[in-house]
């Protein structure tokens, strides 16, 4: 069945909202192997809905709509319903009475104005808001089913998940979808392309997508088939011939991040981690500690910006700084190193590079950037080039040292 | 001029992405004083692409689509566009030099599918990519304009920003209009409101945003008149006023960031910064040393994690933490303190607080936050209560630090 998303709201059109509500209705929509095919975003004016709905009825069996059910005069999304299917609005006492004993739970007299949210298209069906007051509204006709939901993302959620999903899946659905995203890093889009493609054969329904990032490239397997052990299947198939190619290079699926992989490999090992940070400031231990749970094996780290630092607090000896300069394989084996010492950590990692727009030469130019790494069993440094701009090298220059961590840990085991 | 923005990509319409481009161009244009009319969506398939790509210059005088110009047989825009336009594509040696050399500069050897990028479709200018191997594109026809961006954020953005608006700005949009953007922080959208609203009358064509994110709350002052000396008068009016009332909370304008104002600061005072953080784990050094040239001021931090950490190199007293805790005032001001020593610096900051979703208690729940300043004339630290996600209370931590640093500055002064 197809379906179109419809996200309704003036902030949403000048881009002072981004709209996570399609993306959400996305997503549970194609985990029910819906087909989404159309994602529309229309201004709060009614004659805009107007045109944005009956293009949707014509081209997909089920709209969903989302925002303007509001009490107040810029929601007009039940105006543009009323106007579309022609129909009356109709008073619901018990969808009144319903929003009074909820104002009066918390103690508030309901505004007069929420009278309105009462009313609703004659012949409609309503999917009950348990947090605010518009109730979702469902209208079938001519074999096309349209939804209006609420626009704040709570209360589109709960009445999707509680209402909308538990209907449509008494619906018919056509094709059984099965998803799958392997996450690699440290190669580019195009040598996975060239690794992946002279032996790759893509069954009918089956997909494979790049989705580049800084982080690394995530590869999206996307099967459809008549059923879902079918289509699990031959995802299955191509997700095996991925691995057999790049295996090396995927650190996790679906919504798994380098930083939470590394540090339950950590925890698994019962290691720990400190970090020595020049020209990324801090990002390696931000990202490290994003993961919830991060004090069980990061210690602690020092960001050594200044030359003295290195030398002071890390123990780099003042000749490889003057020798090799700050930015060399040296100086980045020596900060891991005193790094492992300082924090008495099982593993260290260290990060020194030029990440401009400043500091670079020809011998050393914008990008250059060296990352250490020291262990009870190793102690090395390695060159990167990661690009010419300074936000996306620190990024990448973060996911490098923990890419070369990961290998590090499997390695030994 | 209307206009229409379409995204492009199966992960867009499936919600595995939410796209966050759409919102970014509906902002620029709208500031610019386009309207953005619709916003459309579809997915990887060129029959797709083709019919949105019609039904948009049919109804749009400007379209700008993202997405699909990957080198890669998933990305199909070319295909689409070539379709729709009924060109051949064309093939640009000068594209294909620049980004060999790009892969040369990074010592990596241009993978051959990246010749793909190098053709353009017919009579089509391009907009030149900075980081990444698609060009923006863009066909002027029959007095429409169509705009073709890579997907990537950073290069879409850097594209719009660097080629799209100089050239849209060439052409005419109606009115005049002046946009002025306050950057407030500190302070909540609601006090901001109930500072501002008693005493403010909008003159006719003057409209103000509120737009509030973790780091703080920008005001936009949008002003329409009929010429330009006159849209910037009525904005600068109403400029004024907001400076009266909420001053002490604009740190700065436009694309002005926190962290570049205080890096500011401290190079006209000819002061040095270091910092102590604990549950931000590097995110206050890493937004400090985002700004390029930072290495003037800032010396180094330390992350301290572990609490024995916090005593062996910053020289908090044991006692100070088994009495107080790690989270507690007296910790907050011992950090900094021991952290302006360790690095011999002018100032230092100090962050410990619970970031969750774990170690929150009923005395100092998650989000209670403490941050610390040292100074050759002050010891202080302040109690923050940031909320309730991980991420959102290190950022607002983060903001909340190199606030206190900009008022001490300030102070001094």
């Amino acid at each position: 069945m197809d379906v179109e998303i419809i996200t309704i709201g003036d902030e949403i059109i000048t881009g002072h909202t981004v709209d996570t509500n399609s993306a959400f209705i996305g997503r549970q929509l194609t985990g029910l192997g819906f087909n989404v095919k159309y994602k529309t975003s229309v201004g709060d004016a009614i004659e805009m809905m107007e045109e944005a709905f009956q293009l949707a009825l014509k081209r997909s069996q089920l709209v969903i709509a989302t925002g303007g059910l509001g009490p107040t005069e810029d929601d007009a999304t039940k105006k543009a319903i009323v106007k579309v299917f022609k129909r009356n609005l109709i008073f619901h006492e018990d969808i009144l009475e319903d929003l009074k004993a909820r104002f009066k739970e918390r103690g508030v007299e309901m505004p007069a104005i929420n009278q309105n949210q009462a009313l609703l298209p004659q012949g409609a069906n309503f999917f009950p808001n348990k947090t605010g007051s518009a109730v979702g509204i469902c209208i079938t006709e001519h074999g096309r089913i349209f939804i209006s939901l609420p626009g704040v993302p709570a209360e589109m959620q709960q009445i999707l998940t509680d209402s909308v999903i538990p209907y449509l899946k008494g619906l018919k659905t056509g094709r059984a979808l099965s998803v799958v995203k392997l996450r690699t890093t440290g190669i580019f889009e195009s040598q996975i392309a060239e690794l992946i493609e002279p032996g790759l054969k893509l069954e009918p329904g089956v997909r494979l997508a790049y989705l580049p990032a800084y982080s690394g490239v995530d590869l999206r397997v996307l099967a459809a088939a008549d059923n879902e052990a079918e289509a699990g299947e031959k995802a299955q198939k191509l997700v095996r011939y991925l691995e057999s190619t790049v295996g090396k290079y995927i650190f996790g699926r679906e919504d798994d991040s380098l930083e939470s992989v590394v540090g339950q490999l950590l925890l698994d090992n019962d290691k720990t981690l400190a970090v020595a940070e020049s020209c990324t400031g801090g990002q390696l231990g931000m990202t490290v500690t994003s993961v919830p749970g991060a004090s069980k094996y990061f210690l602690g780290g020092l960001i050594a910006y200044d030359n003295e630092i290195k030398i002071e607090q890390l123990g780099v000896e003042r000749e490889i700084i003057e020798q090799h300069g700050a930015v060399s394989e040296p100086c980045a084996a020596a900060m891991a190193l005193g790094c492992r010492k300082l924090f008495d950590a099982d593993f260290a990692l260290s990060i020194t590079g030029i990440a401009g727009p400043e500091g670079g030469s020809a011998e050393k130019p914008v990008g250059t950037v060296y990352i250490g790494l020291a262990s009870a069993h190793a102690n090395r440094a390695r060159l990167f080039k990661l690009g010419l701009k300074r936000e996306i090298i620190r990024t990448r220059a973060v996911y490098a040292a923990m890419e070369m961590l990961r290998q590090e840990i499997l390695d030994i085991k």
